[in-house]
């Protein structure tokens, strides 16, 4: 059999088990799996260098299906090649299924490397894998299938430029051009052109191609492996291409064929075969260097600092002492300080510029190749990658995020920079830690910790330098409090975390003046939090004032009041002190008496909480 | 004088004032401002058709400064403009201030329609007044002023595909390319080629010019205007142009002028003068025709019915007797059910394609102008918004968006495609309104008064039918709730909203033949929540399980608890139902049992509270 041959048999099937598994589930998207079958067979068959049975190992080409909606062509493909058996493909969409309704890394499911399914994402998380692989010096490459529809996304054009400028010529885009979206046709059609002269504008090779002729295809594969650019490949197809009552037709989006046009529809495609494939073996590894020995001191403070720059530093420290610690900024490094890391390991420092898309894209790309990738922006604009960071949650990603200049505390720049609503953002998502240290010791502990944390883990810092409260080799650990400061006649507890801990001391002091003996928590573990400690403060002293520098919904007077409620029968009184209005311009003293959240206003709500 | 003269003159001046307010201020951005002086100069002195005093004038051109940072070079301009006088310039930055840090459209500052300061967001909502200037026949144009750094940002590029789409002639946008970010050089430096090119790729008009010389500033405006295309308009500039010690120098970002300093910075500049210049007269409007008389009636449920249908129908029933109502949709209005407005008001239907942020931009730009605007797309995907819509709330924008296919509740499709943070998200938004109506009759009066409501609104939707609950006459308040069963005997309530009320009906039927008797609350709006009738069933019954299809963080649970803290002491029993751990693909039945939200999982809590 020649190779026209084989690829067009492993495409055929590609449809037919596209269509198989989504009958069989009852809804699911075939038609957008039959545009890239070709692409698909060509890839796998001869380009993909990968190993089916070590999907892991780390010298593999890597393949990122961006327009996730097309999974049934990409599990018959792998299935096709291996990976698994008919009889799972056919759970396709079923509950315990790994093979859900578009692509998820789990457990006991590892073809897949990053969750798709919200377009235009697949991009960013392929600069990060290409960035991976030429960090370790691995001959591999990093293939991306887009929709057209997808290409709408601003984020593929954000990841277009970044990959540019890195210059990963070890990336390759496929963009499946068929016409087609979810209610009717794209913006440009079958215009193959526009997407080129875009391409080359933004400083890539480009290749039309007819996207169901396998050996354009494989010619186009080659000359993207050869080129130094990266290459984007548009490829001309039809949805639902090979079955005359889905090729090219309006209203299949997203439906399965009924079960009694599914022999039809399997017939014209050439019948049922079994049809296998064996993708290139992938590169050797190179040996890894012996790191240089670290020469970068732990940090420690005896004095005022501000977390942020404690967070730079930390990373600096980690950075030197963890070869693959890399660190992305925003083009705000000077800010957050990040660049820290950037003076000490600038080879594991990549600068994404005012695209916080991208870094987070390119951050879960970095750690599905077993990168500690840690990025950090102002808090306010992780808000503009919070589509990334929820489908990183889903992919069971390992993201390391600084949100720096939180609460109204950043002051005279106004809300546009404040973050406000950043804790309810990451609390709400699964599995997700939620750190926000008072001082520079508790900073560089949890950072430290950071390092080995699963999952999505959100560090919250703060702008203005506040004092010591810890020494250096105090324990901060993940869901734990510190009580700093308390007595047997406690009648209320101020519950605090950054900056609004050291109002909450200071509140104390004035409370004291009247004789009302105040509790101190740090609630530095947002989430988890320190449920016990929390419900044991309210039954020892009767009232909490919670007091944050964040909007009153979703940050950490509803976590303290979730742990309440979770560990027993409520009884006592939780007061919320927050900010409940849209702050303005002012110094962060101002702004923090304005919303009600300075060591007066505390003592005040306090006072009124007891009836004095 | 002759023109250059005065636009050189007056060039001077907003880079003096630019310096003067942020030396008071002691912070601010006064080397971007300068960068864009004579941009600005030229621009409101001769080509920007504006009554300074009448700034809501619907026939006005409109300005955005999407470099928000610029915003001391915007007032200086304003200023000169006769808006305010110096005295008010002088108190930038300072609390209680209209002249904030970055602009905000706030009441007695009606100079700024969109507050703009997270980069990359000017050019959607330019779109967005350019349609609404079309849609009236109103012959005016929008202005936006990008700088060069946050055309990183993929948004740009997103509009940029948008206002080429809806062939908005009537924009133009004006890069100044100062070559200098926040903490070094931008990716492409001076070089204004990467940008005509693609902008001529994404099918603009482009144009390369010195951004200092007045003369091919003044050129350009007319071209742009007269050119049927948009147009980008590349300006090379310098940062801190004029003054020997800023100009095109790193380390100047974000920086005031030191007050010792400032003296020579002015002189450089030329000397303080008092230069005032007069924009060009707006056009004026043409006569509304009268609307037709409407023919769609209002809908009506007596079965089962999607409320993501019952949404569809409501709108365009909405659209039908309020001429001003725009339907905007992100390539998913057959999902959402948005294109019933299509199909009736086709010339206020805006396909956006799968571009999430520029819908909700170009929506904010569409409210600035009096449009009511909705917008829906998969509650999922406004994920994908959340910096435009955490921007929109601080902009006083009044937002109406509907996520529909929420919760776990969407099926087979699987995480990516399910809304279980909105909830969160929305809820933590300023001045928000936050509701999720259990069935069509709700549906209906709910999002007929969100045509009325101020600040962002979001509706809730669900993908499956639900069954009727209410009759199409029944109030449903901002801020209530619907007791939807109870009895005298009750002790326990449940309280759920949209799929989880349906639920809590079944369980109370399986815990009445327990002899256990619950109440059953519709908390139909979640934010404002109905606190009075919350805490009156927790002191009634002692317990109440709040069951919602969304994460335990963030949501119904926290709200519930939240109106229970702030209504007074807490005493009695609060069980919090919701996704605590990640679905997969499987029916919603499953799902719901899986998450412990579906009826038997709902008795069997309140059996466990009970200690039954």
């Amino acid at each position: 059999m020649n190779d026209t041959q084989r690829w067009n048999e492993l495409a055929a099937q590609i449809a037919i088990d596209s269509i198989r598994a989504t009958t069989a589930a009852g809804s699911g998207h075939p038609t957008s799996s039959m545009s890239a079958a070709h692409l698909l067979a060509v890839l796998f068959a001869d380009h993909l260098r990968f190993d089916i049975k070590d999907p892991h190992y780390r010298g593999n080409d890597r393949f990122i299906l961006s327009k996730g909606h097309a999974a049934p062509g990409l599990y018959a493909t792998l299935k096709a090649a291996g990976a698994f058996d008919d009889d799972v493909l056919l759970t396709l969409r079923h509950e315990g299924s790994p093979l859900q309704g578009h692509p998820v890394p789990i457990p006991g499911f590892p073809w897949v490397d990053v969750a798709t399914g919200s377009l235009g994402q697949g991009l960013a998380a392929g600069l990060g894998m290409a960035l991976a692989m030429r960090m370790d010096e691995i001959d591999a490459r990093v293939w991306v299938l887009l929709g057209d529809s997808e290409m709408a996304e601003g984020s593929v054009w954000e990841a277009m430029e970044a990959i540019a400028f890195h210059g990963a010529g070890n990336l390759t885009a496929i963009v499946d051009l068929n016409r087609l979206g979810q209610r009717g046709p794209t913006m440009h059609g079958w215009d193959a052109d526009v997407f080129r002269d875009r391409a080359l504008a933004f400083g890539w090779n480009a290749v039309e191609i007819d996207g169901h002729d396998v050996a354009q295809i494989d010619r186009a594969y080659r000359e993207a492996a050869d080129d130094g650019r990266p290459t984007m490949i548009v490829a001309r197809t039809q949805k639902g291409r090979g079955v005359s009552f889905l090729a090219d037709q309006e209203g299949w989006h997203g439906k399965a064929v009924p079960a009694d046009r599914m022999d039809d529809a399997i017939a014209e495609l050439g019948g049922m075969h079994d049809i296998r494939c064996t993708p290139p073996a992938p590169a050797d590894l190179p040996e890894r260097p012996a790191p240089p020995a670290p020469d970068v001191e732990r940090p420690s403070y005896d004095g005022p600092v501000a977390t942020r720059k404690a967070f730079g530093e930390a990373l600096a420290w980690l950075a030197t002492i963890n070869r693959d610690v890399v660190v992305l900024d925003g083009e705000v490094g000077n800010s957050t300080y990040a660049e820290d890391a950037e003076k000490v390991a600038p080879e594991r420092f990549v600068e994404l510029y005012i695209a916080e898309q991208t870094m987070v894209g390119v951050q879960t790309g970095l750690q599905a190749l077993g990168k500690i990738a840690f990025a950090a922006t102002f808090g306010a604009f992780l808000t503009r990658a919070a589509d990334q960071i929820r489908m990183a949650a889903i992919g069971r990603a390992d993201l390391r995020l600084c949100g720096s200049h939180a609460g109204v505390s950043i002051g005279e720049d106004g809300p546009s920079q404040m973050a406000v609503e950043d804790l309810a953002q990451f609390r709400a998502l699964n599995g997700s830690t939620v750190l926000y240290p008072a001082d520079g010791a508790s900073t560089v502990t949890i950072v430290e910790q950071m390092a080995s944390l699963d999952g999505i883990s959100y560090l919250r810092t703060t702008r203005e330098a506040t004092p010591v409260l810890y020494t250096q080799n105090e324990a901060f650990p993940i869901g734990g409090s510190k009580t700093v400061a308390s007595s047997a006649d406690d009648t209320a507890t101020l519950v605090g975390a950054g900056v609004t801990v050291h109002e909450s001391l200071v509140a104390r002091e004035l409370l004291a003046g009247d004789q009302i003996a105040a509790r101190v928590i740090d609630c530095y573990s947002v989430k988890p939090i320190d449920a016990q400690t929390l419900r044991r403060a309210l039954e020892e002293t009767g009232t909490l004032v919670v007091v944050e520098d964040h909007r009153v919904e979703g940050g950490l007077g509803d976590a303290v009041l979730d742990a309440l409620a979770a560990t027993g029968p409520l009884t006592g009184r939780v007061v919320k002190l927050g900010v409940g209005e849209m702050p303005g311009s002012a110094t962060p003293e101002q702004l923090r008496a304005w919303a009600g959240i300075d060591a007066a206003s505390i003592a005040a709500a306090v006072r009124t909480a007891l009836g004095r």
